[in-house]
């Protein structure tokens, strides 16, 4: 017989030889809704005069937690059984998936494992913990993070929620271009360009899912800051390809090594171009957020209007959404950079 | 015969002898519905664990131009004649007000006449520029910006919007109110405080107004800088009183010398007490906007966080509302205080 958090349940098939589907965003639209924010879509005539288009933002750092992760976790972590809500969760991150675990954890009264670098900032350790969560610092040098998890899961019956390359993760965070339909709607517009940022591509797969399902004819466009610029190249050549490695950025939220194998083939089948910004083009997005919108961005949360307002794509007389995906930035490191 | 936009036109009764009405606030939200942010409520669990109560922010700098003022600017000016419109408006004001006329007057092709003094600073008297307002710069120790206004009203034909002595003005900022109710309501919880900053008690009387309409035993508070307190002191002597002069506050705009003479009498019939804060409380209040809800406040925007943090309530086990008024601060202020 199946318990009552079984029922209507859908097995959700985690494979690489498949793309998000519309549906799966919107039943979790449905199953989350009662717990996110839904943050507004806002303008500014200065900035729409200055650039002769109309650009509008949508602030993902008003989420639960400061990003968007809050999404996709609490659309996974809604749909454990009573069996698997007593093991808890396992994630590991040194950033905004982290945070996102244990405040729904937190929420949910389950036990979360956050397996970070003992190198990770003291801020965001102590966030993890406010929240309740058990952390396991790791040494980057001598241990590896997955056989961590893998240990945690098997002794305490815990389940893995990975940060991006899981169907309910990305279609949680799809619900970022729900919500951007249905407010354009609202307003009586419809979006020509979305633009967001992307580290492993979850979140933009899962607004390009939502968005062109519902208009095909809007473009849609991930942002990488320069030297992780993996998705922008592997869409160029029709497979995953690596960063270089020994390179920096200020978006400590955007540097993984390669796109994820299960958000790339939605990627790949659904994006118009990978956009690159550099550091410098970084400040001046956060510093238009803070002027124009009264927003905190974090460096990889400004990338999207740093791509705009650099001029990497022709916004006059269209209609540009940019997802402004999180605002966990240190106050120090904001300061030097307004 | 009536012109098409004096059709169903009340006339909105200017007295010192009458309190704000709750019909003036939900006309004003049917009339500027179209034209401003429905701004979120927003919370954070991290901070409510720690003051051991529920703390939402209704966040105002998300508002067009950064501030509430452009709510009650809008209702006044959707209600000009036709023969109105065209002789413009004039206003004084040396920030939040300017920027709102001067929008609203822009979204509505309106001439806009703005007078702010020459020690303005210079990014305000750009910004009602930048709005195609005509900016009227003026001399503080030579002239006075009542004489100046009376003139342009009448040579030009224009009409004087004032910052808050006027029942349109503060039913259109007492949408703010209306708001809260709404999205309490959608939340299903109601409030038991709520605390506002206060200049000329426009917006506090609007939000008292809305809300004690649909809930009397919700407590009101105004929230005022130390040294510019007259409406605290004039709520506790029941009579408008001034303040002492001499004093100076982080908050540049919350510096008015007496409570308005058409706010007071709501004030003074709904406010439940007057909370004062100083400076090192208000830069409390706007690291806390920054950490948890990843807002840029400007002082007197931080006020009622400001007032909550250091204790002047007790908000424990309640559900309290503070509203932040705008978010119009100079980058190197803002990084200095963070």
């Amino acid at each position: 017989m199946m318990t009552p958090s079984e029922v209507g349940k859908v097995s959700v098939v985690q494979s690489e030889n498949r793309t998000l589907n519309f549906s799966e965003i919107f039943a979790a639209s449905c199953r989350i809704r009662d717990h996110v924010v839904r943050t507004p879509l806002l303008e500014s005539p200065v900035l729409n005069e200055r650039l002769g288009g109309r650009i509008l933002v949508k602030p993902e750092m008003l989420q639960k937690t400061g990003s968007f992760k809050f999404r996709g976790a609490c659309n996974r972590i809604l749909q454990l059984t009573l069996g698997e809500r007593r093991g808890g969760v396992v994630a590991w991150s040194s950033g905004n998936h982290a945070l996102a675990i244990s405040a729904v954890c937190a929420l949910l009264d389950i036990p979360a494992h956050i397996i970070m670098p003992e190198s990770a900032p003291q801020m965001k350790i102590e966030g993890a913990r406010r929240y309740g969560a058990k952390v396991r610092l790791y040494d980057r040098a001598t241990e590896n993070r997955e056989e961590i998890g893998a240990q945690i899961a098997d002794s305490e019956g815990a389940v893995i929620v990975p940060p991006y390359d899981d169907f309910n993760v990305m279609a949680g965070q799809g619900t970022v271009g729900l919500e951007i339909m249905e407010q354009c709607r609202e307003l009586g517009i419809m979006p020509d360009n979305v633009l967001s940022s992307a580290s492993g591509g979850g979140l933009v797969a899962g607004i390009a899912t939502a968005v062109r399902t519902c208009r095909p004819e809007t473009s849609i466009y991930s942002v990488e800051p320069a030297g992780f610029d993996d998705l922008a190249r592997s869409l160029a050549s029709g497979h995953r390809v690596e960063n270089a490695g020994g390179m920096n950025t200020l978006c400590d939220s955007l540097m993984v090594p390669t796109p994820g194998a299960l958000t790339f083939p939605t990627n790949h089948a659904l994006l118009a171009d990978g956009l690159v910004v550099n550091d410098a083009e970084i400040r001046v997005g956060m510093a238009n957020c803070f002027e124009h919108f009264k927003l905190v961005a974090e460096p990889g949360g400004a990338a999207p209007l740093a791509a705009i307002l650099s001029g990497k794509l022709d916004v006059r007389e269209k209609v540009t959404v940019a997802v402004l995906s999180g605002g966990n930035v240190d106050p120090s490191v904001y300061s030097s950079i307004l």
